[in-house]
């Protein structure tokens, strides 16, 4: 793409260096901001700064947090003795958005993955063992990735926390539901089937809904 | 979606007012930022805030510029007398990149739709009218939509010039070179099967290439 203003090819620049965003894409954008109010340009150039300068870590899950404690452990309507194990941030917006689930969480940061050189010490696991110890947490739900580096990290949990009066569960897998089968992979397929309900569980489930 | 941080939320919130931009790409770009130096997120709040304070528009042909006239129109290595008409920054942005035209633009920043409300006073067209008179433009090239407005528009800006010395050209319309009959829109086909050339304008075409 060839500009005549440096102004517009540098924020062009800037927008292309986003996840899946093309120089097309970020042209778009750019000339929407462009026609758009000042007003609403400085007040989304200050939402990204702000955010960037002032977004905590909670000190205890580990989530992003307006101040050193997130909203959901501040609350004291939530469930103390459930904590939900999660990767990312992403994933408790997703569970948050069910609104089904009312216990704590607890963000990794990652999984385990000798292979890109992430291992115990790059987790928040330590801090996992602790909160189980001290706080009278009595079930860790797991909700990590399906794969190995996610199997391998509900194990390598399960063995720390061992000691200790704690329930360890996952969350289900399976066949989603409205889910046709012809277009489930296999290896979701397999699972589903190798790991059937009894028909009362199923249709306890279908009720719940 | 609900969310355990607010300046985050205003940030998503902020992201999602742009054009294709749904919940969850504005999230994944937000989680991006937050990941990234604070530096970088600066220069990209910054780029954005410096594009919409600093760009003007070039007093002559209307296209985005970084000073009074555009790069384009102060170049003394570009052709005065052809003028290609345009509606928007991204239509010349498209044509410069082809590296294949070398005379200036006029940017009419739309077409005339009297059912939106844009007559020609809404337009730049009498800014047109006057380079034409007064820079010795000897060809205005029509490059506007191939629409019932912009066939409009360019009929009513050939009765504006028509007492002055300048011929009017519009860019080849057809099937795209290597695109398949099948897949051509009825009307580019019966189109192009109207304004068919004879077999030597063809091979010049393919040759020039």
């Amino acid at each position: 793409m060839i500009f005549s203003s440096k102004l517009i090819e540098d924020a062009v620049k800037e927008f292309s260096k986003l996840p899946g965003i093309g120089k097309k894409t970020a042209l778009r954008m750019v000339l929407h901001l462009l026609k758009s109010e000042t007003t609403e340009v400085e007040a989304f150039a200050d939402a990204m700064t702000q955010m960037k300068h002032r977004v905590k870590l909670c000190k205890y899950c580990h989530n992003v947090s307006d101040g050193d404690v997130c909203t959901i452990c501040i609350n004291p309507g939530r469930n103390r003795a459930q904590v939900c194990v999660v990767e990312s941030i992403r994933d408790v917006i997703a569970i948050e958005s069910t609104r089904q689930y009312n216990g704590l969480y607890h963000l990794l940061g990652g999984v385990l993955s000798p292979l890109d050189g992430v291992g115990p010490d790059k987790l928040n696991i330590s801090t996992l063992h602790n909160r189980v110890r001290d706080n009278g947490v009595e079930e860790l739900i797991m909700a990590l990735s399906p794969t190995i580096e996610g199997d391998t990290t509900v194990y390598y949990i399960a063995r720390q926390v061992k000691d200790l009066p704690v329930r360890i569960t996952s969350i289900a897998r399976g066949i989603a539901f409205g889910g046709e089968l012809e277009y489930a992979d296999e290896m979701t397929l397999a699972r589903s089937i190798a790991k059937r309900l009894p028909i009362e569980n199923y249709v306890s489930i279908k009720s719940a809904e």
